[in-house]
């Protein structure tokens, strides 16, 4: 998809921005599991995908890692541009979950944008509303959610992000999403698998009974 | 303080959009322990501190709360007013801790201003960015630090706050802020004192070793 379609102020611009736009823009892919960002490592630029899948996250010093979300097509990346934007402090790292292309706007090009157009200003005020929003989801969920409720929403997303019942997913992984170790994971999804509400084999899990699983999700 | 010198944009602001900011905005006096504004179930608006201290927390369904962030002179919370920002989907509860005085700004005038003038549109952003850093930080601390840190560190911050070794403040009141239960807290304040970190009595904290307190916080 072409970059002025995906980027929703586009026709706000003037001229001269949208013509600075898409003189610093590029067009990149990032196979599945590329490390596309890491953190104060590098200063990558915004991503805007095209195509795919992206996860952004956190990793703890001894290496843990949680899922803060996900991005799809239409989904612009402000914080992989962090090392331009001296109020944001923290660290994020972004990976692709499935083949993926995106559009890369420089830090610096859209930084000077933003103090520029009205459009593009409130539209980082959207995006970091949003993003905002999702985020204390997440730490409500980490604080006062269980942790069998929690494993039970990823697979029901799971499910939905995949369009199948069939995860080819592995117990490590989804202990990174949900921020804990996976002995938790296993031993729950064990209990799960007791309960009917999925079938483990080697490499995969199996959702048995989405109805149950819905139950306990809520 | 007046409105215009803390509020650092107002001097970008044209002739028309000052009167329209200095006609909408009231100074407000909260006593300690007013409870400012309560999620979803009101719209305050903007609140521009002038004197004293807020909280900024959340409270879970079962009433088990923490702290995000505080509020001192010169800040400004956005979230007091998310009813007139519809990307901004999370309540936060706002109380005064110390007595307070501040400037309300409405949200809907607050609104107009941002979609109208580019320095207002920017300054949000930037205290957005600087919210989302308080929080991602402590998402960190919450699933990564132990708890024994965290509440060196919360004792610390107190002590500055305060500028007193001695801390009025109950174990219930610490729990509240560090999102977890009394009891925890009890038990681990005993341990400080086992420690020879603080010295517990009725209704007060002393720290009575700061130097091994901020060792263990690191």
């Amino acid at each position: 998809m072409e970059f002025s379609e995906l980027f929703p102020v586009f026709s706000k611009l003037t001229k001269d921005q949208q013509d600075r736009l898409m003189a610093g823009v590029s067009k990149r892919t990032a196979p599945k599991g590329t490390l596309l960002h890491n953190g104060e490592a590098d200063c990558l630029g915004l991503v805007l995908v095209a195509e795919g899948q992206l996860r952004a996250y956190l990793t703890s010093d001894e290496g843990r890692q949680i899922t803060l979300y996900r991005l799809f097509p239409w989904d612009l990346c402000l914080f992989s541009a962090s090392c331009s934007m001296r109020s944001i402090q923290f660290d994020i790292q972004l990976e692709a979950e499935k083949d993926t292309e995106f559009w890369l706007i420089p830090a610096d090009l859209y930084q000077a944008l933003s103090e520029d157009s009205l459009a593009v200003a409130n539209h980082t005020n959207e995006i970091l509303s949003a993003r905002f929003t999702e985020v204390m989801w997440l730490m409500e969920q980490i604080l006062w959610r269980r942790m069998d409720k929690r494993l039970a929403g990823f697979l029901l997303e799971e499910m939905a992000l995949e369009d199948s019942p069939v995860l080819k997913i592995t117990h490590d992984r989804i202990a990174d999403h949900l921020g804990t170790a996976r002995e938790v994971i296993t031993r729950m999804l064990r209990y799960l698998q007791n309960e009917g509400m999925v079938k483990l084999s080697r490499g995969s899990i199996t959702v048995t009974d989405e109805e149950k699983l819905r139950e306990l999700n809520t």
